[in-house]
């Protein structure tokens, strides 16, 4: 096993610690009503959702995380910043989460929990693009440009969610969802795309 | 090392991260008493009961979770899925932990509580339908088969726990503590089928 | 690599991130002060000091477990238990350190503080016994004889503790630093142990 | 694979642990203010700011320490002990920025921020040392000391802002930001150190 493998898997193993702490650790804004009530539960019934949808778009980054570091050949220093950026903007995603569970209704909730995740997009297009550079493979050049074309669509999307909120919640809300459904229709392609790659060096 | 291999490990190593920290954060809900004597200690034993349980719980599906990813051949992305799926239900965990807790003489606590485990059940025995669909070794279908009996069985009990926390509290309670019990015994059989498993890889 | 080896490690894998993230979230106890004064920083000491002290305990813990797993052939049904038995024991350290911090003037805190690390140590215990019953490598027998009676000795202390902390409360923290301290002297025995161990399995 | 080697990555696994935890807990401070409005999260800019400041500080901190556990051969007691000093102080880091967050243009918690983060120089010096003390290697001897300088650098400056947080906090706050910014130059040059290293090994 050559070196720059293995510095691959501790970059991943930590990447995937803190996302499993995110993932997790936003469980804990779910706070037990007061009243043990239907109608109590009913009422936390945002904080419940906005829970499901992060842990959904954090899941489909993991997947992608995974994917993007499963291609690295060499972990140089460019390459760990460019990740703990993305760690750093994905880490804020608790936050984002638990403010817009609280406050679901008003524009500037809905807005910031679009620009975090907008941030989120763009982490990821530096991150990608660092690999390109550093792959000189032009047999996956394609595959990469297809994947940065429907990352730069994303952040395209999440952005306008910022001012859409103000025009209406149900907009950004509406593009929250189109995202990730967008994302799980071509996993087979990647998983494919990943297993060809695979396959060449074997 | 062929590359399915190693896709299932990290599977496995981010699965085992997520339910750590899931296991491990519902301490944060066992909260010091104002005061600091035995009495106020004994106030809160519903809740630390309610941790041993969801502790013991936790730990049975992680040991399941370990044994059927251990038998994953390849990690598709309808698997991935399948198996972020499963843990979204179980990070709930903490949440009808706590509720219980502080609730544990209202029926609508001990009725959730019952309910996320009866969709944990249903997320586990997803997991393996799918795992069955990928492995066409027959020789394990007794095996695969037997272990989906089990978990019908619980599933239906986890649901009619549900409106029994109307009827009696107890009979509910009764039905989280008769499960766990039913995983205790045929864990030797488990280990026994893995280790059979293993041979007929070598 | 033998299958038992691989179970071994993946046990080892999910016991340390539980450790991990108990000795980490108990610094969330630590909370910030109202007033921006070091008096109030002096006021809260004791919960620093507790921090302090859990860290050591379960750090020593943490490479005595280690030890022990890394020593295990096997990863049979039993031991997957006694080894959980312990993590549930460990994993109320932060809450008994939480209730000692607020009130390490209180025998109540003290005792159940004390009393917490005996049910660990007896977990340990528990965990040693299925290790060496697996384990009929003679040579090995007075290594792990030698740490067993250790063992039983700081229990006897910590269960000593919890009476102790009505007489005096001074006496039971004099059980907690002395044990500690009796850990850091044989650790350069135990590497040399399982130095020799790994020499002759080679 | 040699023992040592084994040992070393389990070491990192769970240093790492531990890192990723202190790096994703500190979110948990940046609370969702109480008013949905643009000005209630102006307010909280502080704690944001601190937050983010304290994520590049622990992941540059990560980053070395993975270089540093990649050139240990052996894990003795004594380096286990360094390690975990050193996790120690920085399992503070999330105590002493929600502090600094909260009370930004006090000089005490400015104070007590340089504080830690000299304490954790220390940590790294005496971990270095214990290295180094190991290593007989003369050809690495350069590279470490060089390193070494830079690091007894880095402790006079934080230590220098503590009393320096009485005279201006901005004064401060200006090596709180010097330091990182030195870190990110000379990275390329440890990489290259590592593989230099590596190239010597193969």
């Amino acid at each position: 096993m050559p070196h720059g493998e293995m510095t691959t898997s501790r970059l991943e193993a930590f990447s995937d610690g803190v996302i499993a702490i995110i993932v997790t650790i936003m469980v804990l804004e779910l706070r037990a009503p007061a009243q043990p009530t239907w109608s109590a539960l009913l009422k936390i019934a945002p904080i419940f959702l906005s829970y499901g949808l992060s842990f959904l778009v954090v899941a489909i980054m993991w997947v992608n995380h995974h994917h993007l570091i499963h291609a690295v050949h060499q972990v140089t220093a460019r390459l760990l910043w460019t990740n703990l950026n993305l760690l750093f903007w994905m880490s804020l995603t608790p936050f984002v989460t638990d403010f817009l569970g609280k406050n679901h209704r008003e524009p500037v909730a809905v807005a910031l929990y679009g620009f975090d995740l907008a941030l989120c997009g763009c982490a990821f297009y530096l991150l990608r693009t660092e690999l390109v550079r550093q792959d000189r493979d032009t047999q996956l050049a394609g595959h990469h440009a297809s994947i940065q074309r429907k990352n730069v669509g994303s952040i395209v999307l999440y952005f306008s969610s910022v001012p859409l909120a103000y025009v209406s919640i149900y907009a950004s809300f509406f593009i929250f969802a189109l995202i990730p459904a967008m994302y799980f229709l071509p996993e087979n392609k990647l998983a494919l795309g990943d297993r060809n790659e695979q396959r060449s060096k074997e």
